[in-house]
């Protein structure tokens, strides 16, 4: 078993082509889910899971599945995989250390002659970033059911062309398979990633074992006091949109701190009407994100932050708000969570059981099999930027351990 | 005496022959400095002020001075005046007044057949908002001195257009007089101006007597953190660039509640960066507007301001801050003050003592002479907007007092 080694140089060549598509000149990589950089990426991965003899196809929606035979023929395979799209000027890791991960995986079980009795499948889905497409994780939540086929291709961009157009230029030849996948179908699912956060980094571990990835909800509020003259109006008269929505900001904070659990609340977003220095802010337009890892520390976060919209009473500052989503939390497999630890440890990586913040393919697979993902460490944290980077030897560490679970997983 | 009052017909029909110039598609009224609806505006009011038989002259930079002549010619004449320029999609209201009650109060006098001692001047003020070229008050600053008129013909707007080359278009024929006016020149100034607060209709007040014009500390701030996954980072490790700007906004207000003394403090402009909703903010861009009557009181707002940004340190946000601009405030004249009191009362009408928290070309003409302010009250205290509105029997009393403060001034 100690020969079961992802090669670094090789991962880190397919990385490096892969980041040769869709460079922004605006910096990091744009690669919009089925556009040409995306479709040019997904031409590397199946020439390299080509030379590995593997069966290739594609389903309905244009996820890609790469099936590498097991001994036992009737056995559910084993399915690893992520992304190749990207958000507009991201980074090069987000999605395709995932498929990449995988394809030396397989390389290092093909060096190492390893067999299996279960097959073990490469998924590359399609669309998980939400910016080309009205919503993320398309590819996965057609496999998961949560979205039919007949929906997924109706879905239309910005510029109003359909999913199936897209899809047509984009698909491989030959016949698709269906997308949705049966319970039972598959016996486990596990996704490699970057963690996109500081969590890994703050604790010294090379390896995160996700035990859940958090849901979310989304609100839009909108703060509407009296936009008056700067000097001209005493304290005691004002009506200031942005105080309000500054309490509330801060609240949200507290909120999340209180609630405990690993939720998270961000106001990520928030406008002041009009805007002039001299003018007490009439209006503000804000958006905040809450997280949590499972339902009711979701709704326990929510709940506040909806309460605290009550400060803006006490400065006669008018509130109205909206949902704009929820994602439900999906709790991850524990067999699958202690087979990551297990494989950290036999390549004697430190592990650290962690929480995904970001939403991930891993959420839909999760409501039909078995599965976990693992993390290496952002450094810095940074993700979702032309600066998301993650040191070489965590990613090839990260890929060795991948290497390891699919074999334990596969058996 | 009782005869003295204004016509309130004539004076709505010159503000509404005011208010045909400038209309803006966006709403309310855009007439920059020397722009052609600021040469229209003015042109009506020359007209009207040569009906009544004045001396019509400008100065070097484009003020207006219109002269009814009293009984002793040795006697330093009183001024009165105010501006006809706006800010973009502005009232119709803020400056003109001044300017038609002026003339409307010379019409009165003129009616009641009223000789003074000292001449009477109706002024109007060239460039009194900083909507176009880079500051305002420009006419006034160049009667104090505070400007040279070879600094005004210098400025230049965004278009790169210099003070000089928009004087030449919008100039009256005939020689220029000095702008500079000396110490003892000028007996009294009083402008006649709508409040642009809210704190006479809060007094139950019809008149304002202006005790001072705050002065003003404007700061440009920049919060800097880390723009990391609003799901993937942790409460603990975030560097939130908006809550640390929110807490500056709150103890912003806290300090001028604190320091009391007619203090306030506003943050107007205040952008988020990225402004992704499902980012941390990085950075935000703030500027706060800080005002008091006294520089004692200005100081000490200013002060704590500055010092709110340490609240930054905590949360690891990076704060960098420069001064935009300080204008000293200005204090009115005690005997100027009381005249505006003694005027209303004689027109039977409830006054109040208040700061005004706008500058107004009555600051710079302080330095001069002894100066005070006539406020009307603003309608829901709005202001610098199309809503702009002052009650008509309010803007008749206004221009009715300042008949009556103008006879009193000049004996």
């Amino acid at each position: 078993m100690n020969e079961l080694r992802v090669d670094g140089d090789s991962l880190m060549k397919l990385l490096s082509e892969l980041a040769a598509h869709g460079r922004s000149p605006s910096g990091g990589w744009t690669r919009p889910a089925l556009s040409e950089a995306d479709a040019a990426a997904r031409r590397i991965v199946i020439a390299r899971l080509a030379a590995l003899g593997l069966e290739i196809r594609h389903d309905e929606v244009g996820n890609l599945r790469a099936r590498r035979p097991g001994s036992d023929g009737a056995a559910a395979p084993v399915w690893t995989g992520s992304h190749l799209d990207s958000v507009p000027s991201g980074g090069y890791l987000d999605g395709p250390l995932g498929v990449a991960g995988a394809v030396c995986a397989l390389e290092a079980l093909a060096r190492a002659k390893v067999k299996t009795r279960r097959a073990i499948e490469v998924v590359v889905f399609v669309g998980e970033e939400g910016s080309r497409f009205p919503r993320g994780t398309i590819g996965s939540a057609a496999v998961s059911g949560e979205l039919s086929a007949v929906e997924v291709l109706a879905l239309r961009d910005a510029e109003g062309v359909s999913f199936a157009d897209a899809l047509a230029a984009y698909r491989d030849p030959g016949a698709a398979i269906p997308a949705r996948v049966a319970p039972g179908e598959v016996h486990a699912f596990v996704e490699l990633h970057v963690e996109q956060g500081g969590v890994l980094e703050a604790n010294g571990a090379q390896i995160g074992a996700v035990t859940a990835i958090a849901g979310l909800v989304q609100r839009a509020v909108t703060f509407t006091g009296d936009a008056n003259h700067a000097g001209a109006t005493p304290m005691h008269l004002r009506r200031d949109a942005l105080l309000a929505a500054a309490e509330w900001a801060l609240a949200l904070e507290r909120a999340a701190r209180e609630v405990g659990g690993g939720a998270v609340a961000t106001v990520g977003k928030l406008e002041v009407f009009p805007g002039g220095k001299n003018i007490i802010p009439g209006r503000v337009e804000a958006i905040c994100d809450l997280r949590a890892p499972d339902a009711a520390h979701l709704d326990a976060v929510d709940a506040r932050a909806v309460a605290a919209l009550q400060h803006g009473a006490a400065r006669r500052v008018a509130v109205s708000e909206r949902r704009l989503q929820r994602v439900e939390p999906g709790a991850m497999d524990e067999r699958v969570i202690a087979a990551v630890e297990r494989a950290a440890a036999q390549v004697g990586l430190r592990s650290h059981r962690m929480v995904s913040g970001a939403i991930h393919d891993a959420l839909h697979m999760a409501e039909v099999t078995a599965s976990s993902m693992i993390f290496v460490p952002s450094v810095g944290g940074r993700s979702h930027c032309p600066e998301e980077e993650t040191r070489p030897e965590h990613l090839t560490a990260g890929a060795t351990v991948l290497a390891h679970l699919l074999l334990g997983l596969a058996g």
